[in-house]
């Protein structure tokens, strides 16, 4: 089975906001068995989205649009579609009393222009979005799909995932493709290269490396008739890559670094407090992020005034010493969050964001410190500068991957 | 004139590598007075790409492609562009030679693959690439052009800045297309689409409407054939569309909401501080994204465990008589935040991002107060559940919405 996908709208044309759904929708493509030729972005413009739906209907199997189904004049996915199809499309009227009823249980007045998203054609039935006034649409005749998503990333990943991947997958049996992605940190992509150089001449599974910002991955991909028959390629070859990669693997496909951390912790019974100044509250928004975080974060400081670091509790002489940007200051703000939360481990950062220099320092110094109970401070200083936010995310990834070593410890130590 | 980009490789296709080039080039194609109609992303397939590279080439007046330059039997640029133009492609000696004392020059044998490298055909000739081995084609012939440039962003935006955009400015004098992104909040999009149906029946400057997550944009592009010109038709507009849309603007363009907020609380003398619990510290982060935002915010407190916030100073009477995810204890976070900084002004936010409801009620219920010294607080509560991350976004949202209501407010109470 053959796709086409194509994103909807000008701003995306014009480069003005960045397209993540056709990568989302692309990556998943393989595991259904569905092989992608080609990819398309058209502006908000009837003749020319028209025109590039029907020769894409023309070349595959099945049609996947994003985008255009708002409820306003420059969103012309369905007028599009049907133009395509030579279909009229008409108001469902249980569409319709499904819309005003969204609008009148949140008190709001529905504009009239809304009531083009209860429209219908004949080959089309809509697909639910609970997470948005839009719904999709499946549209198939002659043996040819169209499948048009909202674009909004929310709304489709959520489209997508439980309705529109499970019905492809109905339609599509056959060969598929599954992936694994092992992740590692601490080594150097040539490094994992050369550790696993033999293993790559595999053809099925195929192996690749890719530098990402929290470290190596290697990513294995197996083809065969069904999944278990993929699994059984895949598994013998991720237990070796395992085995050469050792201690350097910290997860796998979905698994983040902080996802990663919270399940050590639940583990090991562990809780964890924060106190962040250049960071400005990311280490804790990044934390919590992870479903059930609750369990082991207690909570966190976001010092960015000098006076509320002392208030807290850093020594005053610390600071003099030593400046706000040092290794010693990360060391006590890691300790005070610890005390102050009545945690077990307690993570500081400090450093310099930008756009200046601090003390001296040079935008993008960073020292970041973990107080663990259970042994002696770790610190890590480095200096990276690629502007603001990268500094921050750097600095997250920097503290989580010393969180991640003081938590191996802890195993090391219950064990003894 | 009219363009069409073609980004060209297997793993942007396939979603693993993101597409940075197509958007780069795009945003920058109206400044040159050059329509851009569609956009698409073709694999390694010689076929593939020869049949898009040609219907292109029918359609518009120049194809701009990135990628498939390397050396190896995956970069089918070339040959792909030779199909569409019948024409030989041959060694080109000089290019040769150039490339030969390249790898020379470094000590490095090249390997005999490279000297596709080298190539031109009759109608192309070779555009300088001082970061990379591969030049890029510019190929002119029946008044079209197709111009291939190499795929890594370091090496393709030299190519465009310094060598291709010049060349097409000199090309196509004449149209030029300046855009102005007006930003509103506090409305849907339906009500601005009716605020301003009128206006929109105009064709030069057109008007068009986003939701977004920070609220409604409407952008208007004007066209003119110098820039002057684009403002002078682009200005009386704005000037209406502002007026009738009143105070629910808040920025234009480039502006963020924290950037708004920051640059109000500086002109005011205003000093800011934070509680947070269910948002988990990532308002603290979105304020501190903005360069010199350690001169308004003071810091702020991530209260993720119950006793922490009582701890902090929110009375522990309020949390038993009306539960920690009540308006009545944001407001109390809000005033501790504020006190526990000697801030001017003080947020706080409790609610529930999930996976699990709490206190029996259910997820996405969030409270926001914002506690002024020169006013009563003001609370906002509402129940929006689009997964944990979107609840987080919407809520820092929520909250510098309000505090820029409450900003607004400190003006008027100065002006009287």
């Amino acid at each position: 089975m053959k796709a086409e996908i194509l994103s909807i709208g000008t701003e995306i044309l014009l480069g003005e906001i960045v397209d993540t759904n056709a990568a989302y929708i692309a990556s998943r493509l393989p595991a259904l068995g569905i092989d992608i030729y080609y990819k398309h972005v058209v502006g908000d413009n009837l003749e020319r989205l028209a025109e590039t739906i029907g020769r894409a209907r023309e070349r595959s199997d099945v049609v996947i649009c994003t985008g255009g189904l708002g409820p306003t004049q420059d969103d012309l996915t369905r007028e599009a579609i049907s133009a395509v199809m030579r279909e009229e499309a008409v108001v469902d009227p249980q569409l319709e009393a499904n819309l005003r009823g969204f609008f009148e249980s949140r008190g709001v007045k529905m504009a009239e222009q809304n009531v083009k998203q209860c429209w219908l054609i004949p080959s089309s039935r809509a697909i639910p979005n609970p997470r948005g006034t839009a719904p999709g649409w499946w549209v198939e005749r002659d043996g040819k799909m169209i499948v048009a998503m909202p674009g909004p990333p929310t709304e489709m990943t959520r489209m997508w995932d439980k309705e529109v991947s499970p019905e492809l997958l109905r339609r599509n049996p056959g060969t598929i493709l599954i992936t694994r992605t092992i992740k590692t940190a601490g080594v150097g992509e040539s490094n994992v290269d050369e550790m696993i150089t033999p293993l790559q001449e595999s053809q099925n599974p195929s192996i690749g490396t890719y530098a990402k910002q929290d470290g190596v991955h290697v990513r294995l991909a197996a083809k065969a008739p069904d999944e278990q028959a993929a699994w059984r390629l895949l598994a013998p070859m991720e237990e070796e890559i395992r085995l050469r990669l050792g201690a350097f693997v910290w997860g796998a496909d979905d698994d983040t670094f902080e996802s990663v951390v919270c399940d050590m912790m639940k583990e090991r019974g562990v809780t964890l407090a924060t106190m962040e100044s250049c960071t400005g509250g990311l280490l804790a928004s990044t934390i919590t992020d992870v479903p059930g975080s609750s369990s082991c974060f207690r909570g966190g400081l976001v010092s960015y005034a000098t006076e509320m670091k002392i208030a807290w509790g850093v020594p005053a002489e610390i600071i003099e010493e030593h400046g706000v940007i040092s290794v010693d200051t990360a060391r006590e703000m890691a300790r005070v969050a610890r005390e102050r939360h009545e945690a077990s481990v307690g993570i500081g950062i400090t450093g310099v964001a930008g756009p200046d220099e601090q003390e001296g320092k040079p935008v993008g110094t960073v020292h970041v410190a973990v107080d663990a109970m259970w042994e002696s401070p770790r610190t890590v200083s480095y200096t990276f500068n690629q502007g603001r936010s990268a500094v921050k995310r750097r600095a997250v990834t920097t503290a989580l991957a010393l969180l991640r070593q003081a938590l191996l410890a802890h195993r090391n130590e219950a064990m003894v």
